[in-house]
């Protein structure tokens, strides 16, 4: 057999493979208790993860998505906890709107704070992103400590964030950092548990941005 | 109560966190088909998705550890199929070696030659990446058309990776691809079913370069 005849009806184009991507989620999440606005979110973070388990437990704050579009469209800041979300994220959607991705953990002046702290680069990194980036959406995948400086932040009105998609992947204070931001009634995106992660971040802040160049 | 104080125990600095879940995860993975060289590849993969089902359908060729060890100790250049992945490795380690980690998918002549073929760029990039990367590591997390194309090439003759990690996520042609993956009789490391995705390809890699490090 010739392979290249064999792969044929596996080599479709992106978008063919996203439609039917996405039916396969919808028929095979069933019912949900998503809102119309919130499911593409969960289906777009479903579609990231292939994980049904995980997009059954997104959690949303009534406000959230209508908050990360106009977010969006009157072109705030995305603020990325690391590099991957920040390149993960489509770029010509948000810039389209005058806004851009940012990340500040690698900055100089970040790194060097943080050593004479003695603390995590993450938790310095919000520090300059509340300055950098008022009324932002802050998509944090990875550093529970970010979320967590985050949140304190925001209950000492230090920090007045558009939208925290809060899902720190991990073992070790992740989950415990999402029971918190459940606690704020401020716009958040989060999910229950362990899981999360860049690719899942992403896949949020990519929904909305797809929503937001809809509704112009 | 002070919230500073209320948070304390949970802003560890980031070596403890990752230790501490080493640990949760060792015991909480219980009895597990790997042996002592594949089990920081899975472990790193579990850290990174805190997905025990993904963890434990992690299938290894035979000789794939060592050969990726083999391939970053010798400077081969790892590819990644995307941008997230690129930046998720960590480069000092690849670099000690002499290596390098690339992409190839936004370059203009892989998308000017995929619009010319009417194919993915996806497919082109990994057609540019055997020319660029003989005996390279490639990480593949996301176009299962890459994954196909970069079968295909190895069937044919036209291609010699050191390893192949394949584990795109997704609903259509994901798990189909790493089917095919697993037919073959040269090094590679993927996942049984739909998960993957750049943060488990990314974990796959880093778990290679710090086991190639210890080895100096």
């Amino acid at each position: 057999m010739d392979f290249k005849t064999e792969f044929k009806p596996l080599t479709v184009q992106p978008q063919e493979i996203e439609s039917k991507s996405f039916e396969i989620i919808t028929e095979e999440l069933g019912e949900h208790p998503f809102t119309p606005e919130q499911y593409p979110v969960v289906q777009r973070i479903i579609h990231a993860s292939a994980d049904f388990e995980l997009g059954r437990n997104i959690v949303f704050h009534p406000g959230a998505v209508e908050a990360g579009i106009e977010a969006i469209r009157s072109g705030k800041k995305i603020v990325a906890d690391v590099q991957m979300v920040q390149v993960g994220i489509s770029k010509p959607r948000i810039q389209k709107f005058g806004g851009s991705v940012d990340v500040y953990i690698s900055d100089p002046d970040v790194m060097e704070e943080a050593k004479r702290l003695n603390t995590t680069r993450a938790i310095i990194s919000m520090r300059k992103a509340v300055r950098e980036a008022e009324g932002g959406i802050y998509a944090i995948g990875n550093a529970p400590t970010a979320l967590l400086e985050l949140i304190r932040m925001v209950k000492e009105g230090e920090a007045k964030p558009g939208l925290i998609i809060g899902m720190p992947v991990g073992f070790v204070s992740a989950a415990e950092s999402k029971d918190e931001l459940r606690k704020l009634d401020i716009p958040f995106i989060t999910n229950l548990g362990r899981k999360g992660g860049s690719t899942v971040v992403v896949a949020a802040v990519n929904a909305l941005a797809i929503m937001a160049e809809k509704k112009a």
